[in-house]
Formats: C-alpha cells, structure tokens, sequence
C-alpha cells in the first residue's frame, strides 16, 4: 500500500534512539546480551524490506481478491501465506514473545517494525499478531502438558492462535456469554458448545493448526462475565507425535464481507455442533462462589491487543500521510499564492494541502511517540529489575493503554480522511492508496473493546483506580514536565499555550468529578473525556520531542542532512499546540454547559 | 439502501410547512395556479412510495455490480435505467427545471423528494441531476436552433446532459484547460479537441443520446479561466427530424475504479480524436480581449450541482441515521446504567449510543433546514415579483451555497462515521447500510469544487463582495435573530450560549481580517472559517425551529401523537448550542494564536 514505507524510518529512530531511554531495556538481563542501541538501524532496515519486498505486495490480493469462504473453508490468496511464513520464519513473529527465545526483540523496537507491516497490508496482521498472545496465556496458565503441546508451535507461527470472546448476542456486553462448558471424564477436559462470531482468522488455510482460546462458561458457573473460564480449543487435536490429529468438532459457518480489512477472515465459528469439541480449561474452574477466571486471563492479551489497535491506526495512518506527501509533490495545479506569476506548481506548495499535511504529520508523530512509549514500558513492567520503574511502568500501562486504543483509531480516521482529500478527485479512485486506508482503518475504533469501552476504562476504572492516585501519578508527569521546560528558549508561547491548556483540562476533570455524580453522566462524557485526554497527553510528547529536536538544531548546521528532520520536529510541536491545544477551551466550556438533554430525552423522539 | 426513508418525512413537512414561508412561492405568478401548500404531504409521500419502491431497491445493483467499462462503452445495471425513466417520466426528472412546463415543482419542495431518492441510492443521481442544469445553460445562452434541437428532449430525460470541465492536468484549476475549439465553417460551430476527465455519466447506456457541455477554448482566447468558452456537444449529432444522427467523434478511454457510488460512471471522455467533433457555441465568441463567457455560463449551473452535494451528504447522513436508530433499538446488549438489575436492553438505551444519535439527528436536521432553505430562496430569485426579497435571495444565495456544499458534506461523514460506531462490529460489515453510506459520502467533499474552494469562495468572495455589505446582510439575519428572542421563555441559556460564541465568531473574523493581510493567511485558514460559519447557521436554524415546536408543545399535550416530534425538534436545538458553540470559543482563540508554522516551514519536513 506504499512506496513511502521508508519515510517512518527517520522518525522512528528518532524515538527509539534520542527520545526514548532504550538502554534502560536493553540493559536488562533479558536483553543485554542480545541487542545494543546500535542494532536500532539494522533492525529497521531489515523490517522495512520485509515490508517492502513480502508484506506490501500481498496487500492488492487482500483486498481485490479477499478471503473467499466455500464449504467452511476460508480460502487466503497464496501472497498472504508467504507473507505469514516469511514474517514467523524470519524472527518478526510470534517468537518474541517467548520468554525462552534469545533473540527476541524488545517490543518498543519489534512494535517499530509492525507500524511497517501494518502500513503495507493492515488485512494480514491478524494473523501473525494474536497468536503470542494467546500462547502467553497458555504459557502463564496452562498445565505442563498443555505448554509442551502448544507452546513451540504456536510461538514458531507453525499453528495460529485467536481469542474467541463475541458471540452474536454479546458483543460488548461478553458477560451475556452463552458458551458452555461441561465437564469431561479426563480432569481439565470439558466439552464445548456454543457459537463465537467476528473471529479474526477463526478459520483459514494458512497454518495447519488454529488454537482458539474461547471464553466459556462452565456449568453451574455463576453468570456475568465473573462465572467466564477460559479455554484452549484446537482445530485438530495434536497427536501423540504433536502432530495435528483428529478433528475437534469445530465448523466456520462463514465469513464476514467487510468494508476494509477484507484479507482478514472475520469469521463466525461453532463449536461443538456433534457435541465432541474438547476444551482445555487454563488454571481451575470456578469454586463454590461460581467464579472463574476466564476474564483476568483474557485480560493480559486483551491489553496488548487494545494497544496492536492503536498502532495499527497509526500504521495506516502515516502511510497514508507520506503517500499524500508523495503525491502532493508530484501533481502540478494552481500557482503559488505568493509568486502567482511564476508559473504551476506542485499543489504541496498550496497552503491548504500543507495544512492538511502538517495536520497528519504532527498527529502521527504523536500517535508513534504515545504507543512506542507504551510498549517500552511494557518492555520495562516485564524484564527491568529497577522496582520504582516498574511501580511506574503500571501507572503508565494502565492509563495508556485505553488512550493508545481510542485516540489513536480515531483520530487516524482524520488523518487518512485529510490524505485523501489531498488527492482531489483521484483520492476517491482506488487507483491510490488512500481509498483503501480509508476503509481499513475504519474498523480500529470498532473492535477489541469499542472507543467508548476504552473511554469508559479511562474515566470510569483509570481515573478512579486506587482513589484517583493512579491517573494523579501518571498526569504529574505531564505538569512536572511543563514546570521543568516553561522557560525554554524559543518555546515560550507554546509551554504558556500548554499550560493554560492543563489547566482547563483539570479544571474540566475536576468539574466532571461533580457532575459524575449523577448517573448516566460518566458515559455520556466518556467519550470525550479521552480525547481530551489524549489531545493533552500528545501535545506533551510533541512538545518533548521539539525540546530534544531543538537542541540538535541548535549543533547542526543548516546545510546538514538532518537539518529538516529536526526543523519538522519542532514544526509538529508549534503547529499541534497552537491549533489543537484551544479544543481544550471548548472541553471546558462544554463541561461547563454540562448538558443533559441526551439523558432527558425519550427515545421516541429519534423515531420521528 | 433503507428502510427507514420515511421518518425523515415529519420534519421535511415542518421545514416546509411550517419554517419556510412557502406561500411566497407558491403564490407567484409560476406557481400560483399549480399547487397549494396542501399539495406538499402527498407530494412528499408519492415522492417517498417511488424512493422505496423504484430506487432503493437498485441500490445494491449499483454498489455490487456498478458500472462496467467494454469496448468503450458503459453497462449499468437494468434496475439503473429502470429507476432512471420511471424518475423522469413520472414527474421528477429535469421537467421540473423547465420554465415552460406548468407542472414543474418548486426547487424547495423537489429538493425535499431528493432527499428521499439520494438517500435510496446516491449513485443514479449522477445521471437525472446533470440534465437539467445544462438544459438550463442552453435555455438562457443557445440560439433557437440549439434550444430547439435539444431542450425538450433533455428535460423530458430522453437525452442526459453532462458537465465536462477537468482535464487530467487542470481539475481545481480549471483556466489550466487545453481543450481546444478551431472554428469551422458554419458560424457557432466548431472543433473540440482535448480530453475530459471525471465526468459524470460521461458515457452511459441509459439514454439514446448524452450532451456533453464542454468548456474549451477557442484558438487565441486568452489563457485561464477568462478565455474559456461552453459548448454543447453531443455524442450524436441531431439529425433532420431531431433523432441521435451521425456519431460525433466523441470516446470514452475509460471510468474510474471507485470506492463509493460505484453506480455512477466516472468517465475519461476524449473529444475529436479524429478532428471531427462538433461544438455549439453557446453566446458570442470572445472579442479582442479574449476574453469568453464560458466560466460565468457555468458558473450557473455549478452553483445548483454545488447545493445539490451539499443536499447529498444531507441525505445520505439522514438515511445512516435513521437506520441506526431502527438498528440500536432491535439490538439488546448490556444494561442500563440507570436500572442495572432491570435486564438487557435495547442499546438505544445507552447514553454513547444515544449520544451519537443525538448528534447525528441534530446536524442532519441542520442541513436539512440550510440545504431546503436555500432552495427556497433559489426560489424566490427565480419567481417572486417582490423586488426586496429577490434582493435578500441573492445575498443569502451568495453566502449560503458554499457553506450548505462544504460544511454539509464535511460533518455528513461525521454524522455517518458515528451512525456506523452504533452497529459495532456489524456496522464495518457490508450487511448493513453504513459501510456503502461511509464510502459514497465521501466523494461530496471533492467533486464540483473541493470543499477547500468552497472555502475560499466564502473568505475570499462571499465575505468581501461589496466591501463586506453582502455578508454583513446575510450576518445580520442571524443577530437581528438572537436580539429578538433571547428573552424566549425557556430558551434563555441557548441564546445567551449562543450570543457568545457570535461574539466570539465574529471577533474572530475581526482579528483574521487582520490576518489575511498576509499573503497565504486566508488560504490557510479558509477552511476553518467555513466550518465556524456553517456551525453559526446551523445553530440559528435549530434555534429558529426549536422555537416553533415549543409553541406547539404549549398547544399539545403530552398524549399527542406529534408531541415527540416537537420535543425532538427542542432538544436538537438544546443539544447542538450546549455541545457545539463551545467550537466557537476554540476558533478564537486559534485565531488568537494566529499560527504560521505551515507558512513558515519548507517542504522538505515532509519528506523525511
């Protein structure tokens, strides 16, 4: 989907390299004898050709082509199984979630290399990404006997994991789950029976094994999603050899036919139709209470999930933003509005398309900045023996993570939206890429928990959690900063911008807190409580980054090579604050109007 | 496409029975002996039996099957030319805009049936709403020859019309067209040359003839806009008895792959390949100076096409909307907040849920009022014989047309985007309406002049014709609005909110004023001051409604059948002020903040 792939490199060693603290992960005893910061380039390069030359040409085929379903097989276009073996065969799979691999890359830098794979074919990361979640989850909680049996192929790729938690009548409400579970003769065995729906890569015919962890409920369990186990569901149950032997009693019924993202099966799977599906429980079932621990289990994926969400979002995102470069440098329209005179020009000469671009540039910088960071803290919470940081690394984890998920996805829609408006009337034809980045990032503010699943864990779990001291804990950061640099040379408006900018943000909060009080009132100001909160939380990370980046300009002459690099830095910073930072007056202000017509109204008067 | 066409119905007869004046048209000389405002239900009502019966059931035929290009020509689907000839020969078609036709209906209340038919499949209206526009250029500019020769089988539909500006290297800037028109013998009739691109319905297999109306310029015109001249030029010249004669050297190379309104042929025209295609001159040949009237001719009728995508993105964001409301009151998931224990509900019921329609029926209901509104004043231009008010018509004309094309389109996708978020997981799957709603509205910001030169018409012509006084009319309808009735009973924070953000908008204008003074600074910020001004209006209009359907309410009494209408209208109003003023707030202050980074920054930030 781009030819414009490399033009993330710059920006993401950048953050890798000057303004994120890599060592503090590479020195770990996990790492440290594996990478040094001087692979960063080489790592970069490398995954960007797998882009290039693997990923990127497959993606027409997804989405021309798609995923074809007849007689409950899903049939993928050859271009997506090479790519997926190549991606697992290579050491960009699943093997570096496992903890035993050493060679595994850190995440910040492999998450580097999967904005990407994402940007060339979005359709095929599902695939190769829920799988070393799901063999996390065996792995912490499975029996022996399960990991011997699952783990090595599944973090290899040679068999794919999903998570199966939707069922066609509870979606985001998981705890309506009808799956049952019942107890076989064998202990930890159970028969499975029920229907899952919108099951990424719930069936295919890439990989000769699937392993669905499926959230069940055992019999007698108690209901909501408290009463969930959850379960390791193959396909075909590996024989005594490992191999995959006898046919679970598990049929895809269909697939969806999407919008975008149509190399992806999204698949509606029934477990159990001749009553013979066996699933094997991770940790123990319920006690007398009826309380499993499917949930907290499903959980540990889930975040790193909601996070693959948002820097997918981004993936696409500046892919489509450096295509929208490339081509607003190339097309010739109009004359300059100061030399109208001298001749046509390349439109990224206009101010509106220039705009438009600074618009995505600085957003996905923000977005790249805000999920690298929070994968580094994960690399920090899993492997770093520094117990402040990781007491820190959880803070983080926990307010990030919603914030990644929804600011990121939905903001991406505006970003792609505004690439696409660059191309004139071209970006509606699906001759470039923009057409189908519009329609395949759409589906990130949908799933993996809606937007306002992730606005209602922000406000309503994040920011109350452990009486507030946690959200507290993470926005300190953000004000300590402003405190620290309100002085810097050069960038004294945009801190006084900043920070008249917090204060109506907190001075919003804490208005909300009494407003919360009446019920209904926290979700319907969910929503936009995150974006605020994100809006805030990228200017930081805009206005760190332009700090760093000043100082090099500051060395650097301008005739040197990174002179621009480092100018556009600074560029993103002005240019967000400046234009984004009064949408915090309006939060303000509407928080003040604290309207309730939405919980007055009945709903017959959307019905007329 | 839905099923939900007729609820858009009750507020379609409040716009026109009781907020428009509609008796100042129908009381004019053109109309007074034709239709009464008694007509206008079961005008509304047959117009919606043809919506549900004839169009929305080829909706899918145009998405799924589209057109098809072979051998240069265009395939339509069957259910395409159906729907196509039942339009035009029923009453609905481009008679209407035939000043001789004494059944013609008022542009207010025909626009009010083409919400229904755009929302039933936007893609056909490429084909019925070109016609007419260039019948009317041939009308007012062609000789008797010409108006004989084409009018009448152009407004009956027999024959389409097309626009054919762009050109593959001139499509915002149009005065770039190197079609060429050499004089031949006959006086009026010349040589086309050159090639077309995006045109609509270009080529097509639906009617027996196309007229294409061709801007090109004669040889020694001069350069840009200025020397440019319109010509009719049909696929087959008439012949002796008025019937499609010899073909006349006109080609389609090719139509566009598109992501939406795939029903619609997009099409890459070439004129004269074998330098032997015939335009009709409309008007006299430029003189000494060079100078044609071809842009000016055009001109008129792109001003209606530009109402018209502005009423597209309108019905299109309606019918989304309606459908969402159909599908989250059928779809149980989760409790309520406000009664938990009370069992799973309908998730209409949930506040995000609720909030989104609210937004969506609050803004389409604004441009619902904009869009009808200023039909209703093309109206009055066209026919009344009261001097002062075709006055006041073409102020509010000037201003509106823009904003209704730019600021209608633009939150449609919005509007739709968040109709979609209400499925969930099902609204990206193409089983439902939003997925095909999502990618066809996305082509009204773009086409008959992007929404950037929507913007720049408004800054750059509208605000600053006869040194502000139109704009400053067209302004004060909306102050002289507020000081008349802030002190309405019930409505005095609405209005107090609402004077704010006035002052505000227009401190704003005041300071970028200032701005503009720059070279670039109206360019950049043109887009913006669109989006505020549309934000204003439609404010005032929900303002102006809610306040009729509060008298009602004070009439009705709760049990009244009407009584959520009028209480729907209310909370629109109460919503849109509380929730989107505080935008208005942001606009100053990001004037305030006057940032030129775009200005300031060289181009090659964007490269690396």
């Amino acid at each position: 989907m781009s030819s414009t792939l490399e033009n993330t490199t710059r920006d993401q060693k950048f953050i890798l390299k000057e303004y994120l603290d890599l060592n503090k992960i590479l020195e770990t005893e996990r790492f440290k004898d594996g990478y040094s910061i001087d692979d960063v380039d080489s790592i970069l390069i490398n995954g960007l050709k797998v882009a290039k030359e693997v990923i990127d040409p497959g993606c027409k085929d997804s989405d021309e082509i798609g995923c074809k379903f007849q007689e409950g097989k899903v049939i993928t276009p050859q271009s997506t199984k090479d790519a997926y073996f190549f991606i697992n065969n290579n050491g960009y799979g699943g093997s570096n979630y496992d903890p035993d691999d050493e060679s595994a890359l850190p995440l910040s830098i492999l998450s580097a290399t999967y904005e990407y794979f994402l940007g060339a074919n979005p359709s095929i990361g599902t695939l190769y990404l829920a799988t070393p979640g799901s063999a996390g989850l065996i792995k912490d909680f499975g029996s022996e006997e399960l990991k011997t049996a699952y783990l090595e192929k599944m973090y290899s790729g040679q068999w794919a994991g999903t998570m199966d938690l939707t069922e066609p009548n509870a979606g985001s409400d998981v705890g309506d789950s009808t799956t049952k579970a019942i107890p076989a003769d064998e202990p930890g065995t159970y028969l499975i029976k029920g229907t899952k729906c919108f099951i990424s890569g719930g069936e295919q015919d890439v990989t000769e094994n699937i392993i669905h962890l499926v959230l069940a409920r055992i019999e007698g369990a108690a209901p909501g999603t408290k009463g969930l186990s959850l379960f390791v569901v193959p396909k075909y149950l590996p024989d005594a050899n490992g191999n995959p032997g006898a046919w679970n009693d598990i049929n895809c019924v269909g697939i969806e036919h999407k919008m975008g993202l149509r190399g992806s099966p999204t698949c509606v799977i029934s477990f159990g139709d001749e009553s013979n599906c066996k699933g094997f429980l991770l940790g123990t079932p319920p006690g007398d209470d009826g309380i499993g621990s499917g949930m907290a289990q499903m959980f540990r994926m889930m975040n790193e999930e909601r996070l693959m969400s948002g820097l997918a979002g981004l993936s696409i995102a500046s892919s489509a933003y450096h295509n929208a470069v490339k081509y607003t440098s190339e097309r010739v329209q109009g004359r300059a509005t100061l030399n109208p005179k001298s001749g046509r020009v390349e439109i990224i000469k206009h101010e509106d398309i220039k705009r438009m671009l600074m618009f995505q540039k600085a957003n996905t910088e923000a977005f790249r900045a805000m999920a690298l960071q929070t994968y580094w803290w994960i690399d920090v919470e899993k492997w770093s023996s520094d117990p402040e940081l990781v007491k820190q690394a959880k803070v983080f984890l926990e307010v990030n993570t919603p914030i990644v998920k929804a600011f990121c996805s939905d903001m991406s829609l505006q970003c792609i939206s505004e690439a696409m408006q660059c191309y004139g009337g071209y970006g509606f034809t699906e001759e470039f890429s923009a057409a189908e980045q519009y329609r395949d990032a759409r589906i990130y503010p949908i799933w993996e928990g809606t937007n306002f699943i992730q606005s209602m864990d922000l406000v309503g779990r994040k920011m109350t959690m452990k009486k507030g001291e946690v959200f507290a804990a993470w926005m300190k950061h953000i004000t300590d900063f402003v405190d620290i640099n309100k002085q810097a040379v050069g960038f004294e408006k945009e801190f006084e911008i900043f920070a008249v900018a917090i204060n109506k943000y907190l001075e919003s909060l804490k208005r909300l807190a009494g407003l919360f009080a009446t019920p209904g009132m926290a979700q319907l100001y969910a929503t936009r409580v995150l974006h605020a909160t994100g809006k805030v939380w990228a200017a930081k990370v805009l206005l760190e980054m332009a700090l760093i980046a000043q100082n090099k300009l500051n060395e650097l002459g301008k005739d040197h090579y990174d002179y621009a690099f480092y100018a556009g830095k600074v560029a993103s910073a002005r240019f967000y604050v400046k234009n984004t930072m009064p949408d915090l007056t309006a939060f303000l202000e509407l928080v003040i109007n604290a309207d309730t017509t939405v919980l007055e109204v009945e709903e017959d008067i959307f019905f007329v």
